[in-house]
């Protein structure tokens, strides 16, 4: 009954950890919004040996194959060769589609300031304008076009959608993949699949197992998949509209056993801080010292976006201990704490309702890691400690989530006054 | 020749993109320094049919075959049971590996404040003491003990090595994993695998085209792939040793046909800027506005562990056009541009060498979409003006990497007197 798809992402440069991939989780989430469940991810490098390989896996077991990557001018792009090779369909030179991809690479290489070899240029142009016999071309949204391979006639396998690598071209392309008719069919017949969030705060895997454990059979019809990340624990289920009750009934169980400790059942930290701001009509403002400014980058990106904007105005990032710092941020004796100065500062600063200071290990602790955290607030002053160790990169992540879940116990309290 | 592994990622938030994998990549680059080559990554969501499909799809293609995830204490992790049935060897309760486990989520649990269940929390733990017969176990470096089983005996297939998905415990537990005598006899038979990478910047992919297409028969014994990323062209090459001829005639040739435009052999533009400051000793503070603070954590994170370290000294962020600012940034009016204003107070408020001044498109231009960079040192002042066009987080990133070329080019020249 359902509709499965499998992703093909091609390229050594994913494959190898250069580039992270972000077309397979996109694509991933785009599909399950059209309740098209995606089976299994494939990541080869450009060898057509590989990319063939993972083409017969993944046309196998799924109902529809798409790929990503390998669309270029250079001689490692390979998949609408590979793919049109797989389907049964040869390729040709489509002359009219070689036209409008020429006027496409004449402006960009224009831009540029001149072709350094004109014919080598038009042999790369040539090469994009190949397309499997039978093939639906997906005009480019960069220079590449994208394809729709149906299987030849003497197959039933799954129809092929090749996309090009950049996420922009990709993502700009895939309305009209979708829209393509033999694909629309395939997703016509997908049912609706219903996903929903819960966020832990606080709470360790192993007592979560243990309730849903206790769940039992009143939880079947729920895909469950459960995930710790940065200190919250996820429970993602994933069901049929008819599971709903069982949904419920899961809500219900968490909540019974953990309270508040279920801080969401759907949105994230960043986007309950945000709404919460802008309910109040307040702005913040941070400062943040010896955490690479990862907490100044993360809450300016949570706030945009959003209805909440203008809510975040600023914020000073303090990298090395001691150093030289703006005249306003510099420590008044009067406070029991340099970060409750910080915070102090950053609202008086940039004239916000909310100041958050932030505190980095500083290299100089024996025995400790502190992360501390202060924020200044019609409702006075609050200073927490927290402890965090671990790479850099490790603590300034684990720091700007502490940070988020600062402001939103914060901003779950009644207003003052 | 060469030595293969397949990587198979698990977890259903990895497969819907809840969660970027960092696993492949690492393993992948992990993998490449021990000269073993990594053929394909399958990501697969928690479904035992599924993970054995990838699990059979890995061991006909490869010498050695990887997991990460799936060895919680939840229902839905069931990777080391999967495998182990994969590899015809049926799960035991280890009863000391238990006690270990137990000692450790003991410890975690009273860290959150004692069990709810602790029957439950015990049948969690049991769980993930189940070892295959025949199995060396990997000793835990979070909760989860990894595993590496070989094939049962009747059968000519790879040893499996079952880490754990957090990166931190799959990281941590590595080293243990590749000093395994199964592990250990099948690298030492992977020959060296050098792998070089030339950036380019300004330089479009069809040009490159152009170039590599001439190279011809002189690039053989290369794997070349190139890659185009935030504006940047890189072109990677894998190769054995006695294929360093031919490297030397890619570099070569790229040189020549694009000059300056090749500003690395190895070396990301980050490294370099880093590098640069440090040969010389300067300084950099920032101050950005309306990019969200990318600039900003960008910055110090390139600056983070490396000797440069403390070469970034801090940055102000300012969000929302028109708001209040710290004092020393308010803009004045005996400079020509806004962004020069940024620079100057940046450097003399932080009192550093460099102030580099960023601004990103405010949404009120009309047509135009324009980042603005000016870095003012010892040199003087120098202000440069980008189109960049997107969506806010391809902005503030492309934003990024541009200042980071400015700085570049700016270092590159001469020091002052």
């Amino acid at each position: 009954m359902s509709v499965r798809a499998g992703i093909l992402v091609t390229g050594t440069e994913v494959l190898t950890g250069r580039v992270s991939d972000r077309n397979g989780p996109w694509l991933a989430e785009s599909l399950r919004q059209l309740g098209v469940d995606v089976g299994q991810i494939v990541v080869v490098g450009d060898r057509p040996q590989d990319l063939r390989a993972a083409l017969a896996y993944l046309a196998a077991g799924h109902d529809l194959v798409i790929t990503s990557g390998g669309l270029g001018p250079t001689a490692d792009d390979l998949t609408a060769a590979t793919v049109g090779d797989f389907q049964g369909r040869p390729a040709h030179l489509d002359e009219d589609l070689e036209r409008r991809i020429t006027v496409i690479v004449d402006r960009l290489v224009a831009r540029f300031g001149g072709a350094l070899d004109a014919q080598a240029t038009a042999a790369g142009t040539r090469k994009q304008a190949m397309v499997p016999v039978g093939a639906t071309v997906l005009e480019p949204t960069g220079t590449a076009p994208g394809l729709v391979v149906p299987a030849a006639d003497h197959s039933d396998g799954p129809p092929v959608i090749v996309l090009p690598g950049p996420p922009r071209e990709l993502q700009a392309m895939w309305p009209a993949a979708i829209e393509q008719a033999e694909v629309a069919t395939i997703i016509a017949g997908a049912p609706q699949l219903r996903q929903t969030t819960l966020r832990l705060w606080g709470v360790p895997e192993s007592e979560l197992a243990a309730v849903l454990r206790r769940g039992g059979s009143a939880l079947d019809g729920l895909e469950i998949t459960t995930c710790l990340r940065e200190g919250e624990l996820e429970i993602v289920s994933r069901y049929r509209p008819d599971a709903e009750p069982a949904q419920q009934k899961l809500v219900t169980e968490v909540r019974g056993s953990f309270g508040e400790k279920l801080f969401s059942t759907g949105p994230t930290v960043d986007q309950i801080v945000a709404s919460a701001l802008n309910d109040r009509g307040w702005t913040l403002a941070v400062a943040e010292a010896a955490l690479s400014g990862h907490t100044t980058a993360r809450l300016a990106a949570a706030l945009e976006g959003t209805e909440g904007r203008n809510r975040f105005l600023g914020g000073l990032v303090v990298q090395v201990p001691g150093a030289r710092v703006p005249a306003e941020f510099t420590p008044s004796d009067d406070l029991t704490s340099p970060v409750a100065g910080q915070a102090r500062s950053a609202r008086a600063a940039f004239g916000a309702d909310l100041g958050l200071g932030i505190a980095g290990p500083t290299g100089a602790e024996d025995g400790g890691a502190h992360v501390v955290i202060a924020v200044d607030s019609p409702a006075g002053l609050d200073i927490t400690s927290f402890e965090v160790r671990g790479r850099a990169e490790f603590v300034r992540e684990r720091a700007s989530t502490l940070a988020l879940h600062v402001l939103r116990r914060l901003l779950a309290q009644d207003p003052p006054g």
